[in-house]
């Protein structure tokens, strides 16, 4: 817990994910799935790994920001930060003149959760812990304990269920917008031999071609496994609510972004409006912290709060976060994919399950198979379900070939492409 | 218009006001006013100043998100731009990787402002125009006249107004936190001699002060002029209705930025309880975008809309807002100070008052005396009001030699600080 951070570095690195159509979507339509990576180096030789994710370009941006904040960690020891992690928040995030370009919103917030996630890995690796457990582990010896009220012996037995059959998860992997049919119903085929049973498939960018989609990945895959869809932020109110009527007939469970992230009440109106269709809303992957999910949840505008591990401010925020939905009974689906969301956010979700919801009702996480293999502890997927990740840590480091060979604009793969 | 940008320079400038506590708040306790300031060169010769407004620490962030945006610019001519000004906007706003990073919120929202508000100026200046003339002359001779819905008579009767009277205004000048007594009432009795009618004083971060500190401007302005307070987001919802409560004997037309800027419904509940005493709620310089106002008034949440020439993505995002106040009837009440805000926004008043709201009950315009000389054509108060500027443009163009002085931190006023 002495261990000092004697140094912050972070780099720029570019998956150039854009030229297969991996990630797109109504809005997104380019993805080159990318992240502001942190190392934190210590006096003892411990290192922390943080990332934040982006979609390419403007990734320049944040690594500026991470760079402003890191004089403000750069110098404290871990056990300094920890006994105090709220005034360290706090401190990242309300610094007197920095805050206005936020506050806790946009470019600087994504920096600041980089930094935090590194430091949240410190703190676990420093314990030899997965950070899962560093945080049940918390919970159960600690005065956190009243704020979550879970008996002990639901903590135990979730934590032997978790080990034994993991956290459900659902795919999005099938059915990007940019895909073209023939390769739908491959994936499709391959998903439901290995196991899955719950699918997202995009839509918002033509109503005829959504129905086409969203009928074919129906036939593919029963009337009995789950289907979500997503538009990704791409209609206004009314649009939404006639686009997903229209959409209804193929049940989906939940419409993911019907419209700005913004517009809270615009999404209560779309709830109240698909509540007798028996579709609900999700959103939150660009909800940018709790004070808009507070909103969100008291306005009963989501159905599904999707948290994200990198939009919000670290493990900090999205704890809160996990203990308003559950005061408000809403489950927890995170968010997941990019590079690197779903080895943060199998974490939190864990955590979830063992210390607060003890359900899994309605409940999943998101998976996408892409970019796991340039990390050091990936993401262990066993019959559609995360299995809790042992090593310690937040599971985020990256391996340093892979890194280097990405990293904008220097790394081989940008050397070729420019 | 054929006027083709050619080129796109963006510097960082900070003025080191801290070191005199001006500007100082409950959450901003040593700003140094400063600004990402854009020059944007076109091929006849033409060019356009921007900026957008920060406070010392980060502005290098902003200026990074500028660069990042600049090839959406370069290139293109003002016709072009014009011609499609919503495309351009979500073009600036929109763009498929750098969304992700906003969106419209933050740094890169604050950075599109920048932009767009060069561009407007470069726009006002090919038509000989000020801002705000240029905009009042398109409602009258575009079909954005059936939108607007005022009568020619109106818009003339109020254009003479301005001309002969200005627009008026408020001073924040007299009470930042950081004063002392004896520079407070220096300042209230120089007010008032200047014939200045309405104070804001900034509150928030200890109450017997707040007590005593208005008490002493009450006693200083009388009880006609107007008192408004300022808590910069200080409290929580509770806290913030028994602190202003205790407030009330003063007579506060209004509590500026009681809580968070993302708590909607919290600002609806404090509007509630305040309603009884005659406070109002005002609030909008940390409103992030369009969506968030519509938030705002539709749940009742703020009775003053505060728009922000810099927050805001420029002139087109705060038409869209002072129309939607003009819908609601609420009054728009800007912020100003800061560098540069007051010249920018006084065109947006002016234009709402000539063109939308033909109103000045519950109106006024927040005015800071600091800064101005750096400008070329520095804002004009006469009597307390705001003189409608007549040199072409946005009012923004800094003089050169006070840009190079300023510059961080390559500039003298920074070589010798650091």
């Amino acid at each position: 817990m002495l261990h000092k951070i004697i140094n912050l570095t972070v780099r720029d690195v570019r998956f150039p994910t854009s030229v297969e159509q991996h990630g797109s979507d109504a809005m997104h339509t380019d993805p080159d799935y990318s992240a502001a990576y942190v190392v934190l180096d210590t006096d003892r030789g411990l290192r922390g790994f943080g990332l934040t994710f982006t979609l390419g370009k403007g990734t320049e941006i944040v690594v500026c920001a991470v760079e402003a904040l890191a004089a403000l960690v750069v110098g404290k020891s871990l056990q300094e930060i920890v006994s105090d992690f709220r005034g360290f928040y706090r401190l990242l995030t309300s610094d007197g003149q920095m805050r206005w370009l936020g506050p806790e919103k946009g470019v600087t917030h994504l920096a600041t959760a980089a930094v935090l996630n590194a430091v949240w890995d410190l703190w676990a690796r420093s314990e030899g812990k997965p950070l899962w457990k560093l945080l049940v582990d918390m919970v159960s010896h600690r005065k956190f304990r009243s704020k979550v009220c879970v008996q002990d012996v639901i903590t135990i037995s979730c934590s032997v269920c978790m080990q034994k059959e993991g956290y459900p998860a659902y795919t999005t992997s099938c059915a990007w917008l940019g895909y073209p049919d023939q390769q739908l119903k491959q994936l499709c085929t391959d998903a439901l031999k290995s196991g899955w049973t719950k699918f997202k498939v995009k839509v918002g960018a033509d109503l005829e071609d959504d129905i086409r989609r969203c009928r074919l990945i129906r036939q593919m895959i029963g009337p009995n496994n789950t289907l979500m869809i997503d538009a990704n932020q791409r209609w206004d109110v009314a649009e939404a609510i006639s686009w997903v009527s229209r959409l209804s007939e193929f049940k989906p469970l939940w419409i993911e972004e019907p419209t700005s992230p913004d517009d809270i009440l615009g999404h209560a109106a779309i709830s109240k409006a698909l509540a007798p269709l028996g579709i609900g809303v999700a959103t939150g992957e660009q909800c940018h912290n709790r004070v808009m999910f507070k909103q969100f949840l008291q306005a009963s505008a989501l159905q599904f709060v999707q948290i994200d591990s990198c939009r919000l401010g670290s493990v900090n925020e999205n704890l809160a976060v996990l203990l308003m939905a559950h005061k408000f009974q809403v489950p927890v689906c995170p968010h997941a994919g990019g590079v690197g969301l779903c080895e943060l956010v199998q974490h939190l979700i864990l955590f979830d399950y063992i210390c607060v919801s003890a359900s899994l009702d309605s409940r999943m996480c998101e998976y996408v198979d892409h970019l796991h293999k340039h990390f050091t502890s990936p993401v262990v997927i066993q019959d559609a379900h995360y299995m809790p990740p042992k090593d310690p840590g937040y599971s985020c480091e990256m391996l340093e070939a892979s890194v280097q060979k990405h990293q904008y604009p220097e790394g081989d793969v940008w050397k070729l492409q420019l």
